[in-house]
């Protein structure tokens, strides 16, 4: 099926409405194989929808020489495709969840870049089977719904042309027109586990199970990201910014109960790792509770406080 | 864990809020070990509880001798604990969905004697490995919220004390307390999926993956539950009896446009069984598109018509 990988993924983009004549886009670059690709694409479609590209690159310097050599890499495709460049050398303090920071880290440097250009969309690589492995990452470690959703082909001003695409398709096109790429190695914490569902278990499943696993497991992602997005976009009706009321909260459904705790948890550690099932219903245990001294809790760093009828969460440190 | 089955189970009810004193419980019994537990146990509760409970047995007489002597073993059952039985020996005509009609058959049945001897509720005996077997397969098959959401410890009438307990529980409870049970033999269609899940699969994950694999997805189909039983009932409000309005559903979310064609789906078929993501985009592009003339298309035994802002599905044969 990788015929032409350019036209499938305009198919794409056309069908999930990811761009218009003259989008203007920050294209972030690893230069691993999937942005190596999404570039070469998007290249060949500027004309055709006059698009104006430019690159971003993160270099987190976390791999010493290897990390520069990625830099130089990226350079010198922004110059045979005569992109601007703008390159991000962040100062990484050592910390727990040193994958999300990264992330974090790279999305606020795109949106940067957008905002500074005054540009529209910010396009980034993932591909179909990241989208899976993650979702058998999460599904094994123990996860709601909302890490179940899978990454959508657009998110706001992210768009993911690639997502629908598998990765043997991807490396097949980088091959048939001879484009180089660097092998990433980071993503370190993550790896093994993700190096195991990739070598393992799906290869495992594809022989004994679904030969199109893959696709089966993508497509449930999707449903489930839409599902998920319903329940988000009806728990978000809620304000919830200095305090919840205890009442009003308990007079929700309980998946809309737990998606506002999960939600503010979220926007106070900026994301919900080591966040789990148990957590959220010991905060629920301290909003249903009938005692009515003052109540306080701490985990995670995070203090939860009740008094009366209002709840507060906080983050401490 | 399994020190005192009768101690968890009474604490699952007590946490579910499954029966009150004096509940009046049809209890269904296969001679299985999950169904010969379950009435041990609930005999054990009996006095405590000031219940009343009567066994029902369906003999599909679809295995000969076996499905006799089942039957056999079951009356022993009753007269050893002194309860009352009812005996359905169904007709049954070959057929393409058999395991679903045979679920229905039991289910109605049950549902029967609960009505004619004005009893409160109908105990059944699935467990823990049941429900992470069944999400496995739906996931490898490929299924949406509807299909992944598990069953709940109760879903209006009938309550699933043993939910929550382990297979391995189970045998070890029927083995201290030197409790026969026959072998199950039933479930022909899935067996050999459910099988290969439940030897093959669910040991890999365990051994290579989590330890806690089966806790981890069962706490999953928990919470997925409650996230679809939100969409289900946001959807149930809108009524759709002859025929609905393609304007107004394509007002609603994505994810409730679809609820609705599935529910709707189930209500004519009485399963979803075979009916796939893909059929429903199929209704949707017909409720989406903007020709004018009458439309109609068939699949699957439905026939969906469009004329203007009318769509109506049937069944048809």
């Amino acid at each position: 099926m990788t015929k032409n990988l350019t036209k499938t993924i305009q198919n794409t983009i056309f069908q999930n409405n990811l761009l218009e004549k003259d989008s203007r886009i920050v294209l972030g670059v690893s230069g691993g194989p999937d942005s190596v690709c999404l570039l070469n694409i998007l290249f060949n479609l500027q004309k055709k929808y006059s698009l104006e590209l430019i690159i971003a690159h993160v270099n987190y310097g976390l791999r010493g020489k290897d990390s520069e050599q990625d830099e130089r890499f990226v350079k010198t495709l922004a110059e045979k495709y005569g992109l601007e460049m703008a390159i991000l050398k962040p100062k990484i303090k050592a910390k727990k969840n040193l994958e999300n920071n990264l992330r974090d880290i790279r999305y606020i440097f795109f949106e940067k870049i957008r905002k500074n250009n005054n540009f529209d969309l910010i396009a980034v690589a993932h591909n179909l089977d990241d989208q899976v492995e993650t979702f058998l990452m999460r599904l094994i470690r123990g996860s709601g719904l909302s890490g179940l959703a899978g990454m959508k082909y657009q998110n706001e001003k992210i768009i993911r042309p690639l997502l629908g695409t598998t990765r043997k398709e991807i490396l097949e096109y980088l091959k048939k027109n001879k484009l180089n790429y660097r092998i990433d190695k980071t993503n370190a914490e993550d790896l093994f586990l993700r190096n195991k569902i990739r070598n393992k278990l799906i290869p495992y499943l594809k022989k004994e199970f679904n030969p199109n696993i893959t696709e089966t497991i993508f497509a449930e992602t999707q449903s489930i990201g839409e599902d998920y997005d319903f329940i988000f976009s009806s728990a978000q009706k809620y304000n919830f910014s200095q305090f919840l009321s205890a009442k009003k909260i308990l007079s929700f459904h309980p998946a809309i109960q737990k998606t506002i705790l999960r939600q503010k948890i979220a926007d106070l550690k900026s994301n919900l790792k080591n966040i789990e099932v148990s957590h959220i219903e010991e905060i629920l245990k301290i909003i249903k509770s009938t005692k009515s001294k003052h109540q306080v809790v701490i985990f995670k760093e995070l203090k939860i406080t009740r008094k009366g009828d209002k709840v507060v969460i906080r983050k401490i440190k």
